[in-house]
């Protein structure tokens, strides 16, 4: 595949590694960032920890394009991204006049912890949520959205702006009811031959049948297609041997 | 809380990091490993690439008692954890005679994709799949788990007898129907007063009504349940105020 712009998310919260809470934003970022052509390339999950926060941010905004993190920027005393945020880029917290009156507008009484949502980085552009108005924030490449999916999600959308679009990465899939064990010497064949497009395996069991997904990714179309037609051929002179 | 072991979590697949699969694991062996007494401190999700995979596996054995990994040891092309694990180890694969014949005795033609499965790291033990045979394994403090979650599940079974079993950390948790905004600055008191226990709060939308979950972890339920009481409490005079 030709070089595409990648991605990580940082997935900040004690209650996803004591496993209380499912994430489900890997997968919804992943997928809008895979539409857009741009590669989660590893995300994280992380403790509500400062130290751990600020060398994670640290480390990954230098090594990719764009950096996602969820959670942790809510009124409690446990969420303290925002401020670690802070802290990586060596920068302070400021009370946001925007923030505090998107805030304030929701109509709730102005407590101090509902305050501390407006203290935002210096220099940092605001992400809109439209759901409970607290807003997220960008620093630099650095997108802080909460963990809540579907404040997360209207953050991201609102992130969109500055975000370059690359060739979208497209993707074929084909369930095959074939054993993994059968095929993947012909499949290894194919991939070898096939440098241009991404070929993954996934088996599944559906109603005590066993078969596999196979998924071709690229950003040709009419490869992918090719390539597809190419497999489904091999893999029935397979059944047919 | 007092010293507890920690554990590290590797997903190994780019049908995650695509979106295409949502992660199952996770929830799983974090509740599991936080049932036995022993903290996930971090996950990671990475895509099927060698070098990539070696060095995570290596900064995170030399950091955590345990590190878990799922995914990536099938039949196919792009199955290639076992042989970045055994390169993370300076070992090599060797053919499993215990893991082959578990394998041949699943009943399908030993092909060589098949036969793939049982090359295992040098000194490595097995870890059981009585669904579909092939092996998982353990190398020193490394688990290496099928990404499929019942098989995963029933190989993280079969690790148990290599863990140390801590204080198992209790969590007892109760929702309120509050802002957070509006209680937060009350817990946060608390918080600082209770250095024994973790607390953290979860705000959630059910039914159109706003809420929070507040949970508790600690290992001593006596102190666990006075703290509850203390935030009830608290709380109840948030509302009368």
């Amino acid at each position: 595949m030709s070089k595409q712009e990648q991605a990580a998310l940082v997935i900040i919260g004690d209650e996803v590694l004591s496993g209380k809470t499912k994430d489900a934003n890997l997968s919804f970022i992943a997928t809008e960032l895979n539409n857009l052509g741009i590669i989660m390339s590893e995300a994280r999950v992380i403790p509500d920890t400062e130290k751990v926060i600020i060398e994670t941010i640290n480390q990954l905004r230098s090594k990719y394009e764009y950096v996602f993190t969820t959670g942790g920027i809510g009124p409690t005393h446990d969420d303290i991204t925002s401020a670690s945020v802070a802290k990586a880029f060596q920068t302070e917290l400021e009370l946001n006049q925007e923030a505090l009156s998107k805030i304030a507008s929701y109509g709730n009484e102005l407590t101090a912890a509902r305050k501390k949502m407006a203290y935002i980085p210096k220099g940092a552009e605001l992400l809109e949520n439209p759901v409970s108005f607290a807003p997220g924030f960008k620093l630099e490449n650095v997108f802080v959205l909460a963990g809540i999916p579907k404040i997360a999600e209207c953050m991201f959308y609102s992130a969109l702006r500055f975000i370059n679009k690359g060739s979208p990465i497209l993707s074929l899939a084909k369930d095959f009811y074939m054993k993994e064990g059968d095929f993947a010497e012909t499949l290894t064949k194919i991939a070898k031959e096939e440098k241009n497009i991404s070929i993954g395996s996934y088996p599944f069991s559906k109603n005590g049948k066993y078969g596999a997904t196979i998924v071709l990714r690229g950003t040709d179309s009419t490869v992918l297609e090719r390539c597809l037609q190419k497999i489904t051929e091999a893999f029935q002179s397979i059944i047919t041997d």
